[in-house]
């Protein structure tokens, strides 16, 4: 079977915002078809499964505009210009929900949306220790921590109350890693 | 614990592709403060996990240009505005797959990035018929089907071979409704 590669033969920046960035290629389809393909850059994200020493789960409640509702997420964030995802862990595990990380396990990596954007997804669970400091949030981000049982995340999932994908995905990796 | 609700003061649209769009949103968070928030709109995309007679499973070889290489899917595709989430799923079933489906089971939906885009996944097992048809793909979709068995499923995952978000959350979801 001959490669699916698509030869980039030009690349323009049609919008440059304060999160988003898109690029407009024209590409090449190995059957010499010319297309154009739109791409959004995104420096990637990490998402922290934080869990406190007696067991239970620190997930976010917070306010998702794009959906225009309260959703519930675990603790995730955009990696810096430059920053290595285990150092973004563990500042917005700090960030977001106060805890520090004792120790950090890397439970792979995936893209949510591949078809238009080039994020990807670094996940972790992450054994906090006991005692929270004070959340340093952004100034505009709007949300706020809860912790929870594994039985409510679990009746939280089958009733539909997380429907966020890199929640649920990193739900199922760490109870297949977990397992063995 | 108040409302996080971000009220809309105003938008404007600020680029519009073949594929993509973005509104640009002025917003007043809960405190009064006032931000902005980058919206992608898009009309949602169904995602099949399409099973044949004797047990194997129907993937999808494809390039993605915005990461710039081959991956492996499930069967998958937007749907068209107006189009319901079921209707979509047969249609993208025999276009990527070439087989018609037998009996389709939803599997919930959930939020790939709700961050900035509001795109929802609807994910769905699809019992297929036993013989395929010719593929009807659109004139630029750069893809071919592949047959797996379960086995070699689980160990793709294993081998970070299946590193698309989707794909594996909807295997994740389908074994755990089949376990019941």
């Amino acid at each position: 079977m001959s490669s699916l590669y698509e030869k980039t033969l030009a690349t323009r920046r049609v919008f440059e915002g304060r999160a988003l960035t898109i690029d407009i290629l024209d590409i090449e389809l190995p059957n010499g078809r010319k297309s154009t393909r739109e791409v959004i850059r995104h420096t990637g994200a990490v998402c922290i499964l934080g869990e406190l020493p007696d067991g239970r789960f620190i997930l976010i409640r917070q306010f998702r505009k794009a959906i225009d509702q309260e959703i519930i997420e675990c603790v995730a964030g955009c990696m810096e210009v430059g920053e290595a995802p285990e150092t973004a862990a563990l500042r917005e595990t700090r960030e977001e929900s106060g805890y520090e990380v004792e120790t950090l396990t890397s439970l792979g990596s995936a893209y949510p949306v591949p078809g238009y954007c080039d994020e990807v997804h670094h996940f972790y669970h992450a054994k906090l220790k006991a005692t929270p400091e004070a959340l340093q949030l952004d100034t505009d981000e709007n949300l706020y921590p809860i912790i929870v049982s594994e039985d409510e995340i679990e009746t939280m999932i089958d009733n539909h109350e997380i429907v966020d994908a890199k929640t649920l995905l990193l739900w199922y990796k760490f109870l297949r890693h977990r397992k063995g």
